[in-house]
């Protein structure tokens, strides 16, 4: 549902809300006819929270559509993730933790590799090594632009790296230097509109000067793309009059709950920690956002076992969550990250909401295949989740 | 689906349709594990609907938001009701039956107490009693405008009136004089465009007179929101080809069918009555719409063992519905009433449509549970079962 409609309907309430996320949740059979991840764990308190609620499975963009943590987190905020884009450059720097501003330019760039008429060979200089890039970064950071302004050049993973632009308010309505393929050269940093134009003759600048300063190395070229800027979300608070808080240990999450207004607090990481810090602030906030990485880090590290381990982990800290009486818990997943594909994946992804007014389901098990007959639905938009818990949490007034 | 792209797929048949809607239906169990209403009813005939038909439950308007009474009936006639959005002073002019025309503008008013600043203090005076209020419309009732033109005041529940005006074709575009809060005074009712400037003035020399003569009392002031006109909606008949009766014993349903062009059949008020006002004019309709409020009365009073009852009693009449032998049955809600609330809520409405051609799903038992393994869907939007229930009547053609 449109998030302006459904802020017309907030109304502030004494209730407390968990959304706690299992990254990755999602899985696939080891083998055909064999339990996910989820199925093969012992999942006691979870299956309580299903027999007492009500279960789903949930697309976080689309159907067959495979959801960064961006995108995937967004939609469990409510925010459709195709209509409330981030772009991939801002999208980089939040992943690692960069401070943005107002008015800066983030551009997602690659180390590559071009022949002596300027055509790109290698559009990833041979993937080269995060500590590579690290190395070229450093190469690059102290180029000054002869206009005035900031630059920042951050290495990401493999042979990727983040170009940041500061300075004066600018406009990142610029196309791609990427062009896509190889055999043709880099296109220049092209202002899509004349408010632009200051930033793509910096990144123009800087394009220039790095290919000399790279020369003669096997990533002697940058290609950019995904110019964005921060954008300029509704907030949760405006929005549904409620006070956000979000425990996560990286960076990237804690970027994407920054977007939709939520406050990040200090924690250690581990969920058990996360649990006793909202604990602490339970009277600050209506609403806490606590998000465990590991059970996505097994998946993409293909280790089904582990994802099993980390999962009953995650079940059994469960009764201190419930502990807190909370009054509305959502458990689930940003997407599902099988350890058989060791990557993110499009498969629909466990949903369960819990509160004393759901109207349970005959669901009495947090696995895929019992999801598939709760009354969330098959294979619902994961936007629908945050609507709902406010309507269990009595946030939601009639619509007459 | 877009009304209009159904309405070039429809044809006309021989084919009747009834859609009986079951006023808050839709519940939750009395005690954890327990029934919900419909799970405790006996109700055979239901169930040998469901059986034989198709099951699911719709969500009126949206995941989590709780539908009024006029946008849960536009649902279930087709009509998107955040798209076909009825203003609240016209809600409120079709709920007590008053008779509106074109140009006419409906506004709800709240009796209110204001400080001696003209501050808001209490915006329900007290929350005054219905009678309360009827006395104070009647002194507001003969306040003449100067420009001219009709106006009538006329009492809602509570703290609550109806103010229209009428007279020389007016446009309600005049935002609301309530502010929403305390503390501040109201809001002149200001036109939004130069259309809305007649009705505007009226307004407002409607609520400075009204201010004079309220002086003194506890509810010494009013506040309106929600100036709107009747909307022209397409009409059933136009859209379908189909003629369409309604019998509903409660002004705001016959409003709500009037709205989309139904024709307001006379009848005593029981579902027993209809039914057989319905079978006397058999011939001249195609469509039946049959409307039962105590269901949802017993859901609002609290009274679950009283919602059982008269669920049990609908039941009871089906087989003279039945008799009729319609092509196409729908048997819904409008929302969910669950007695424990004690109020409409956002629960998704069981619904079945039975017909000789609809392919029965292994559904057999019209409750809350059974229909969450439907072929209908356990959370579907309601606007899908009038093009189900055309296609069910052999009405819509296919589209090449």
């Amino acid at each position: 549902m449109n998030l302006d409609f459904l802020g017309k309907l907030a109304t502030p309430a004494e209730t407390k809300m968990i959304l706690l996320v299992l990254d990755g949740v999602g899985g696939l059979p080891r083998e055909p006819g064999g339990p996910t991840a989820l199925e093969a764990a012992e999942t006691p308190n979870l299956d309580r929270l299903a027999k007492e609620g009500i279960c789903g499975l949930h697309e976080p963009v689309g159907p067959g559509v495979t959801p960064g943590s961006g995108p995937g987190h967004l939609a469990l905020f409510g925010y459709d993730p195709v209509e409330y884009h981030v772009g991939r450059g801002i999208l980089a720097a939040l992943g690692i933790g960069f401070v943005l501003q107002s008015g800066d330019v983030a551009a997602r760039g690659n180390f590559c590799t071009v022949d002596e008429t300027g055509a790109v060979l290698d559009r990833r200089a041979g993937r080269i090594s995060t500590p590579e890039s690290g190395r070229l970064c450093e190469l690059l950071r102290d180029i000054e632009l002869s206009g005035g302004g900031d630059l920042f050049v951050e290495p990401l993973r493999d042979h990727r790296f983040l170009l940041l632009l500061r300075g004066g308010g600018l406009s990142p309505d610029i196309a791609d230097t990427d062009p896509g393929k190889t055999g043709v050269p880099p296109r220049p940093a092209a202002a899509r509109g004349s408010a632009a134009r200051e930033a793509a003759e910096r990144a123009d600048q800087f394009v220039k000067e790095a290919a000399k300063r790279l020369a003669g190395q096997r990533a002697n070229m940058v290609l950019l793309r995904g110019f964005s800027s921060l954008p300029d979300f509704p907030k949760l608070t405006d929005l549904f009059h409620i006070r956000a808080a979000a425990l996560a240990c990286y960076p990237m999450y804690r970027g994407a709950a920054r977007l939709v207004g939520m406050e990040i607090l200090k924690s250690g990481g581990c969920i058990r920690e996360q649990i006793t810090v909202a604990g602490s602030r339970w009277d600050d906030f209506d609403f806490f956002y606590l998000h465990m990485k590991p059970i996505d880090s097994a998946g993409e590290d293909a280790d089904f076992g582990e994802k099993v381990r980390i999962i009953e982990e995650a079940d059994a800290s469960l009764p201190e969550l419930t502990a807190l009486k909370p009054n509305v818990v959502v458990v689930t997943g940003d997407h599902s990250t099988p350890a058989s594909l060791g990557a993110h994946s499009w498969h629909p992804v466990p949903a369960l909401v819990w509160s004393d007014i759901c109207r349970p389901d005959p669901v009495d098990n947090f696995t895929e295949n019992a999801c598939l007959s709760g009354a969330l639905g098959a294979r619902f938009p994961a936007t629908d989740l945050m609507p709902i818990a406010l309507a269990n949490a009595s946030r939601l007034e009639k619509y007459d």
